[in-house]
């Protein structure tokens, strides 16, 4: 699996996935196409799916989001006869590296918080219409719709057969989605949890399974019904128009450079480095919402947030030896900052809503990126509002002390603003401000320098940089450290980064990514699953995986 | 590893610790004979621990909560010179399987929330008095403690140096206690964690590693004027006398079985199967304080609770080819709820409350226990108040549904209790019904039948128990499940309960066992920790560990 994957898509490309766009309602079909696998060696059958059939789902979503506002309720329904889905595909799995398979979830369970998330968002709700077998990742992507009808026949069922099946969890938010979200009885959930052939009918019903289970003969009128009665009690407001979501503007070089817009990604694969540069905003800010829905894609603040989003991505699945990400940032703070309040003061308009709501969920694909993440803030750099986040965001902030030798730019400034303290909440609820200082005070403190620059001295005592360092030091020590942070076990970095990057409370999202999906990584590992007699690699062959029955 | 490893000790046969009492502080010295340790093959060098010195840590603990509750502030130090604690000893780690680690690391890390929650449990305070080196879990042990005193010298300091120099992470509760307890900012705490030297002075105090820096000279001197402050201004009240806790009484048979006095554990090696059977008490419950106070340790609530203890720490590392703990009661239910409510009717009686805090301590023991748990409701059983916990705490309950034939003992029932209902909260604060339904409609369903037995039927109904079946569907029911629970990989089934045991909130104590312990496992499993080129097994050769810098 060495081939690059590419996370932009658009509907004429798609094979798995078409949209009936139906006013204020959207019929979402999946139809996987057996042979559109991303890899060879396994064919797609039953609606199962593997990434590329989830980087085109994500598309969805996304476009769902900036490109038909005017949609308030999304059907997601199977294309095919008798399956809705079959979850991830077994083959492609068996096949995957672990860190593959490790990436895969993490996306996928990204997408699937996003179009969860899109009813509080921005009122968009999202029902599952399951009809067919709905099985392990199948019924996960209709737990995280936020409606569940299911057909009532002997041949539609929801299941989470991967324990008793594959040895492996529901690795996309299921066991946390049946307690947390569900509500279901924890002894009920071990029975559903451990049943291969799943629960139908009334029965899913009483267990909270599912919302509503309707006769075969009614369904598809009643799940339409149903959509128009979401659609009308949406506070969601009618007729808005879209913007095009135009194809990034990328470049990819041999040595793994990536060139957009405002984002640049250097590579250093001999130090496993990679330099992430975001270039401000050269304009002003729109003037009104009527500029910035002309501006569409091209507004600073969604370019930037695309362009940053796919170079995450691109990172993370194709750049597996580089183990720290630096961000710099090169720029106007104060502008930035005035694109930024534009979009809080108009909160109100759609679109300026969508692009803070996708700079929330771009920081924090941020926050679960595991490689060690550090900021540099320069001179001449722009670490204002969204973009002083990833200072934040960041296992840790180095930043430029005064004067340096020959460097004419702009002294280093960190610059807080109104959307530091509420508009980009980590996945556990806090800024991360509040997540940095767990100190309410401390953030009080903070809160009292919003709205001008703060330098490197002040920085520091403020707690909201690591370390500031003058010419004479500068270098060495981020020299010292970036050598260092890549001498270290990469997997020690991700269990400690995963431990010390979310403080204090937990939530249905951290606890997916947190407590699920670290103990999915440990059985990916184990021989019981993916040995060569695990029950991965034996599946589909008639004869069960061999177990080592210690327990651990 | 293969010996059988006795978690009973008492003072004439430590090792490793000494207690020097003086009135209300207790001087807890650690002093590890190097040559003491549990196996072969390590020497417990720089006051470095293994399972047999944390077993003796944990016999101290307990006997300081019943053996002397006069004892208000308990000051852990080292017996050594040069050093407090080296932590775990790396060797041992390097030696051990898998399942010996992550064993060993539960144990250590229950023993370290006793002694944490032993302030507000029981009025006894925890001080770590730290001269000398203090790294690993040698600072993890001062980090359970609510009270942490460092020398101030060049050879004093605290450090978590296992990520830079073990590839391993902290695993008892190093990092999130740096978190969620000392609120340390988590750009600090990365430093700090990467720092193999850690950190000395007055550093260590504005960093809140540690409360107070005290120069070497006055430190002894502080430490005891620190400890009759705290005592001093304790709550607890003043000239308690303890009970003595007498061994226990236990037969080990050749084929596993453990017979106590009260608990009984069969073993079916063949089935993977144990089944614990406990006793309900014969006698009336105590008239009064004194009452029990004589009774000491032969009562029996505290007898029950130190041997169902004592039955599953034995289970979990000395039979780890038994995948499934199935929970038996019999006895009169009405008895069990008589001793229970002595209890917290007298909860002000030092010794009252601590039996119940033991019981509590014991029942999340169960929850912690990686083995598929099923409680089993027959006919002439007694699952009421602190015993009935044990059904929730199980995976699943089955229960006897009217009359069986040729059985003639009183019809299975259940009883709740005010103790079922605030004074076994699980690790994540809330109470085992509340885990179990989410919903306080249900609860408060549930508690308007507290004080009488419910029957199958009611109980089902109720949701106290997952099914209820009658004498022609019992047997092959419950045959049936227990079969197919002992065929399912056993890592599936630890990750699972794992998830499902624990719905909602999460506290310090929960993100211990469930995101850092989880990552720690998984980490456990990699080559760049435990490979033969691993940093576990290089340790110490000079030479550092060698790492596939591929990120996951």
């Amino acid at each position: 699996m060495t081939k690059v994957i590419d996370f932009q898509t658009d509907p004429t490309k798609y094979r798995h996935w078409r949209v009936d766009y139906d006013g204020e309602i959207a019929n979402l079909y999946m139809d996987v196409d057996e042979t559109g696998g991303l890899f060879d060696g396994y064919e797609l059958k039953l609606n199962s799916y593997d990434l590329g059939v989830d980087i085109e789902l994500a598309d969805v979503v996304q476009r769902m989001r900036f490109e038909h506002p005017e949609v308030k309720v999304v059907v997601m329904q199977s294309g095919k006869d008798k399956v809705f889905c079959a979850g991830a595909n077994i083959r492609m799995l068996g096949g995957a590296s672990h860190a593959h398979k490790v990436n895969f979830c993490k996306f996928t369970n990204e997408t699937r918080n996003t179009f969860e998330a899109a009813e509080a968002d921005s009122g968009q709700k999202y029902i599952a219409a399951v009809k067919g077998a709905c099985a392990g990742g199948g019924y996960e992507l209709a737990l995280a719709c936020n409606y569940i009808m299911l057909t009532n026949d002997s041949a539609s069922s929801v299941a989470l057969p991967e324990v008793p099946l594959l040895a492996v969890l529901p690795g996309t938010g299921g066991l946390t989605r049946v307690t947390d979200k569900r509500k279901m009885r924890r002894d009920l959930a071990d029975v559903f949890c451990t049943l291969e052939e799943g629960i139908k009918g009334q029965r899913a019903v009483d267990w909270r399974l599912v919302d509503e289970v309707v006769a075969n003969s009614k369904f598809d009128e009643t799940v339409q019904e149903r959509a128009r009665e979401f659609a009308a009690r949406s506070a969601k407001p009618s007729g808005l128009k879209g913007i095009e979501l135009t194809p990034l503007t990328r470049t990819l070089g041999e040595d793994g450079s990536l060139v957009y817009s405002t984002v640049e990604v250097a590579i250093d694969r001999d130090s496993g480095r990679a330099t992430v540069t975001i270039t401000g905003p050269q304009d002003d800010a729109p003037d009104s919402t009527e500029t910035l829905q002309r501006q569409g894609a091209e507004t600073w603040t969604l370019r930037a947030a695309r362009e940053l989003d796919d170079a995450l991505l691109h990172l993370r699945l194709n750049e597996r030896q580089v183990g720290l990400v630096v961000f710099r940032t090169q720029g106007d703070p104060e502008k930035v900052a005035e694109h930024e309040a534009f979009l809080l003061e108009n909160s109100e308009f759609w679109l300026a809503n969508e692009i803070t709501q996708y700079w929330k969920r771009v920081l924090k694909r941020v926050d679960m990126t595991s490689r060690s993440l550090v900021a540099l803030v320069e001179h001449g750099s722009c670490f204002a509002g969204m973009l002083a986040e990833l200072l934040w965001a960041s296992d840790r902030g180095y930043m430029m002390l005064e004067e340096f030798e020959g460097d004419n730019r702009p002294l280093a400034t960190v610059t807080l603003t109104e959307g530091n303290f509420g508009a980009y909440p980590m996945g556990n609820d806090l800024t991360r401000l509040a997540n940095r200082f767990q100190n309410e005070d401390q953030v009080a403190r903070a809160e009292q320098h919003k709205g001008s620059p703060i330098e490197a001295e002040q920085a520091e005592e403020l707690g909201l940089v690591t370390y500031a360092f003058d010419d004479i030091d500068w270098e060495d020590e981020v020299r010292i450290f970036l050598e260092e942070r890549a001498s270290f076990s990469p997997d020690a970095m991700t269990g400690m980064e995963a431990n010390l990057r979310f403080a204090g409370p937990e939530t249905m999202e951290t606890r997916i990514f947190g407590r699920l999906t670290a103990w999915q990584n440990w059985i990916f590992q184990r021989p019981n699953a993916v040995g060569p007699d695990g029950a991965l690699q034996r599946y589909g062959s008639g004869i069960r995986g061999e177990y080592n029955m210690e327990r651990v």
